[in-house]
């Protein structure tokens, strides 16, 4: 009987990664990742990503998989290209537990969206329309998931998005796209209202724009860029949508289109930047 | 024996509302508060403020009012023009019983400065120089302490703020100044890391935009604004002073001098601005 020079689960670690490895290859296309993919303007992007690079690969996360009808439906469809994994950005465990899953099976990332965010949740946050009305738990809330959350995700496929954006596959960077809204401009605040969601929208775009500036100054082959896509008929605008312009209420389908468009046509230049669904930059 | 209309209780409460209404009067140079006057900037707001106007009061709130020397000093000094008053802006109840014991004992702020920062605390908070080390727990007390905690303040001052700009003393408004960093500026980020402190500091601005368009928009008698000290010679900086250029690092007694300049010649139009200590607006 042949001895073994490696310990069973060393060996199998290592059979593991060659196949992988090997396997790496076939990510012909790029591999995405679109965190907050269960409805909503990401699942519209996870559905666009599969539809229009038929080599690319989707890995679409959300906090309930089970629940994820619409991505249920994309895995019937699109089968291995989509890879359904369980994330919850206010449980970093489950962002680490992700990660590790993608290097096993992928190794690298050409695209993150971060598409996840709250406005309203009931006996939660409400998005406040005076001062008086301003919760401390509230604020917490919208702070943890809408600016913190995707900033662990950042922090976690960091390793993963320099070797997506090392490959040369397509581009020379790989991209990370956060979906922030106008209401965190400060400079276009007008209306006032909304504490919880624009200060934490605000807090999003500073974390952004710092990481850009660490990623420009390490050379990383990573661009950070923001995006506002508008208002989009979704769960997260409906109740507010009675005040909306005619015209300025966008089907999910026409926002994720402008939006992907700005991601695909993004240079190196773009880092760290703001814009709307129409390309134009938003002021901070 | 006379009988009493009314309860012992609401006797004495009108009997003390009495007292204290016609005592208001004598508040003449009008109410300062500054929140977070234990040290550095904010003690120093608190001894100008005395040393400059000789018949303004000053209330001064800290955590800990036993071991505020600096205080305690000023209090030796200017005997009951300062009033020395326990508040955490982490604990919402203290912030009510200020406003509470404030309403009873003067019941109106003409002036209202949030001095209150953190940057580092050991095991808790470290300015994190690469995205690798930010952590969420850091993020939330930085959000907690330098965001929500004035705007709370705000929140619970706003009735009293409301009197005291509305009585004509001094100036038609009442002003409330936040002091904030220019490191809080996303426009202005080029040197990136200090994630927590930045992202903390950019949603401040985010929320006192937003409250200085309800105060604007109710037609409050009452102002925001953002200030920005220099770099100023405190506990709050010392770890950080090595790379200052000469010249740069400023004295608290030259910061606040220049602050409460700006402070003083504040007009409505300045609402929701953000300044530095030279008068010169900072980019959002």
């Amino acid at each position: 009987m042949m001895k073994l020079a490696v310990s069973p689960p060393i060996l199998m670690r290592s059979l593991r990664k060659a196949f992988f490895c090997s396997a790496a290859s076939k990510w012909e296309g790029g591999v995405s990742m679109v965190q907050g993919a269960s409805r909503g303007i990401g699942l519209e992007f996870a559905r666009q990503l599969l539809e229009k690079n038929e080599k690319g690969h989707v890995i679409a996360t959300c906090r309930n998989p089970d629940g994820a009808t619409g991505l249920l439906e994309l895995k019937r469809k699109f089968m291995e290209r989509v890879n359904i994994m369980q994330l919850d950005v206010t449980n970093e465990s489950t962002i680490q537990a992700t990660a590790a899953s993608i290097r096993e099976s992928y190794g690298s990332l050409n695209l993150l969206i971060n598409a996840s965010g709250i406005l309203s949740v009931p006996n939660v946050l409400q998005p406040e329309t005076t001062l008086s009305k301003v919760e401390k738990s509230s604020l917490l809330v919208a702070y943890e998931v809408n600016a913190i959350g995707p900033i662990l995700v950042i922090k976690h496929m960091w390793p993963l998005l320099r070797v997506g954006g090392g490959s040369g596959l397509e581009r020379k960077f790989a991209v990370v796209a956060n979906l922030s809204a106008r209401v965190g401009s400060i400079g276009d605040n007008g209306l006032g209202g909304w504490h919880s969601y624009r200060s934490s929208k605000a807090a999003l775009n500073q974390l952004t724009k710092t990481i850009s500036v660490e990623f420009a100054r390490k050379k990383d082959p990573i661009i950070c860029i923001l995006l506002h896509p508008g208002t989009v008929d979704t769960d997260l605008s409906r109740p507010f949508q009675r005040n909306v312009p005619q015209g300025k209420l966008f089907t999910k389908e026409f926002s994720v289109q402008k939006l992907l468009t700005i991601i695909d046509n993004s240079k190196p230049s773009d880092n760290g930047k703001f814009f709307a669904w129409n390309g134009q930059e938003i002021p901070w």
